[in-house]
């Protein structure tokens, strides 16, 4: 285990019908003008905008709305919410919706309490020192922004995508009613699942050593999404099953399993390239590479692999054979993926092979010198274009 | 799972060398003139107090001193050290110790930041609105108060002892090096497991149903002390095993795990007055307790108990007799109870039979109407009194 400073002060308010809290909760963190933030209008057909709006009225708290957050949030929106932040002396900002909104919201958070540009905390490493208040009423459960420190936002001129990570940025507080999520379409469920996976996954694949207590909260976590997730798809109504799903949606990425630990995250890399290049749905592009990286890098640490497999996916251990066990749990990945309907090949989400090299080439770096991405087992451009040919 | 609202402010600094970082992080939460609150002395003796003063001396951070915390806090050094907070203008409290010495100066901390007298808010149930912000360096890895709502107080004049659970009372920041722990005797090592294992198991055995992810996460950090607590007795000095169990200490007992359930506690209630009746260490009181607490009630949920039978000590089910099976976890826990040098029985911890009925009749009760104590299978005194004597 490594050295680790961890704080999470979020607070999660969860449940059925908690939603009515909203107002009062807002206004218990000094909230009197909001801005009401969301994407393309499902909230007004699936009855979570009226609930908000109404709790919001009876705390006799004033509403400004921003809506329009797109997936893959854009700069010029983000810039939008901050000039209307401004105009209007709004001091709590409110996302409802999933990632794209939260982490929309966050930027316009440290934007609107910033005298330069909000660009500068994405693109040039600055360090945000203050933020207007952030509170989200969660509707997809998914990305895990509603518990984390991150925010990713695109650059509307140059299809630049680039994450900001910082302390000040976790929400204030996040309502999570399971209930919100049984209108979400089968597909964007799956694409939900296959990143709040992926986000425990990416952290299990980590070249420190004596990390048994995190391995064995990541493997409890994974294990509870594949055991809900042909629940929810089965009855999407399942309250029970949508529960579990979000909150580990939660859990997966508020960095408590990663405490003591340095996650890989070439996957996550490599799939922001994916995202850029054709707006492919994060969890689906995930769905892709991760199978294809494992096959690429196993061999790398191969009792992690193994572990992986037994202990997450049940596969038989096979005592004299570790590659077939390893390659078995691989199987298991790939197939739990088709299960809840991701894609298995880059060709399924538009991209072909002469587009791989420019692909490769783009993904950001973690070691600048060495021009490698990802922890576990550090990849150079090649490495990436030979994963890219894997899952062509 | 039942709705919840959950945060834990908590700060954790943990590692190799953190203690330098104490007097740093002190001045970054506004302390300039610090309550060094501490217990027995055990920390002249192993350098933490050497290190933590120089850590504070080198921030220029003026520092007061409070010694002499035994365990099972006494109230009457509260009030001295509310006493010396008001003449001294403290304006930051660190405590140096285990679970005992943390839960005195979350109690001096609210203590002087109110009116009346303290002992409202462990006797009369009234609920602090301030405090003065209190930081830890934990050096004994038990009680999980380092990150924990509560504080258990003994009133010195009629031996209550009475707890306090407050979302005020969480400390802002815990240094935990594992390294501190190193000089612990084994008893005490014994006792600090027993205490953190009972934390989760408390939490584990609950009348709710749909806790997939919660019951993973639990049965997560019991195996991780199961299998890390032979290590440490081992080897005291094992860095690896001491950090894993020092993690899963504050884990235990932060609430996450028990986020959407309710725990039982019952085994809790009642060693509370063994401790009050004859001094007995929280840890070994629990270890007798708990599993005849198991034995009386397993009936009530067969299913649960083969679930932690085979999930927490990999016991082989015998799916024709669930019985065997759960009776076989019951064993497991008595002898890894056992094999870290706890006691078996109320003889050993110097309680009769003779005593029994005095001792239920005190155990405080959840339920004032019903008279009874435990939220898995709630217990009449006459209940209690048949777990006393199967643990006789």
């Amino acid at each position: 285990m490594i050295n680790f400073d961890y704080k999470n002060p979020t607070r999660i308010i969860f449940g059925k019908g908690t939603i009515v809290q909203t107002g009062s909760v807002i206004k218990e963190y000094g909230g009197t003008r909001v801005l009401l933030h969301f994407g393309g209008g499902s909230i007004k057909g699936n009855g979570v905008y009226d609930e908000v709006t109404k709790s919001l009225k009876a705390a006799g708290i004033e509403i400004v709305e921003l809506g329009g957050v797109q997936p893959n949030p854009r700069l010029s929106l983000v810039r939008e919410g901050i000039k209307i932040c401004r105009e209007k002396n709004v001091d709590f900002i409110l996302a409802v919706g999933g990632g794209s909104v939260i982490d929309s919201a966050k930027a316009i958070g440290v934007g609107a309490s910033y005298e330069g540009d909000v660009w500068d905390f994405y693109a040039a490493g600055k360090v945000p020192q203050k933020t207007l208040p952030v509170g989200t009423v969660l509707t997809i459960a998914a990305a895990g922004s509603e518990m984390s420190w991150s925010s990713v936002i695109t650059n509307d001129d140059g299809a630049l995508k680039r994450p900001l990570d910082a302390q000040i940025i976790y929400p204030v507080f996040s309502v999570l009613d399971p209930e919100t999520t049984y209108s979400l379409p089968a597909y964007q469920t799956g694409c939900g699942i296959a990143d709040m996976f992926v986000h425990v996954f990416e952290r299990y694949f980590t070249a420190v050593k004596n990390v048994d207590l995190t391995d064995r909260l990541c493997e409890a976590i994974m294990k509870t999404i594949v055991n809900n997730a042909k629940r929810v798809l089965d009855a999407p109504g399942d309250y029970n099953a949508r529960a579990e799903i979000m909150w580990a949606g939660s859990l997966a990425h508020n960095n408590l399993v990663g405490t003591g630990r340095i996650g890989d995250f070439a996957s996550h890399m490599i799939e922001h390239e994916l995202s850029g290049f054709n707006d492919v749905a994060h969890g689906a592009g995930l769905a892709v590479i991760v199978p294809n990286w494992m096959k690429f890098v196993y061999r790398h640490d191969l009792p992690r692999f193994v572990q992986f497999a037994v202990r997450v996916f049940d596969v038989e251990q096979d005592f004299h054979n570790p590659d077939e066990t390893a390659l078995r749990g691989i199987k298991a990945m790939r197939d739990f993926f088709s299960s809840i309907g991701m894609p298995a090949t880059l060709a399924e989400i538009g991209i072909h092979e002469k587009d791989f090299g420019a692909i490769a080439g783009k993904v950001k770096k973690f070691d600048e010198v060495k021009g490698t991405v990802g922890n576990f087992r550090p990849l150079g451009p090649a490495d990436v274009e030979e994963i890219l040919k894997l899952a062509k």
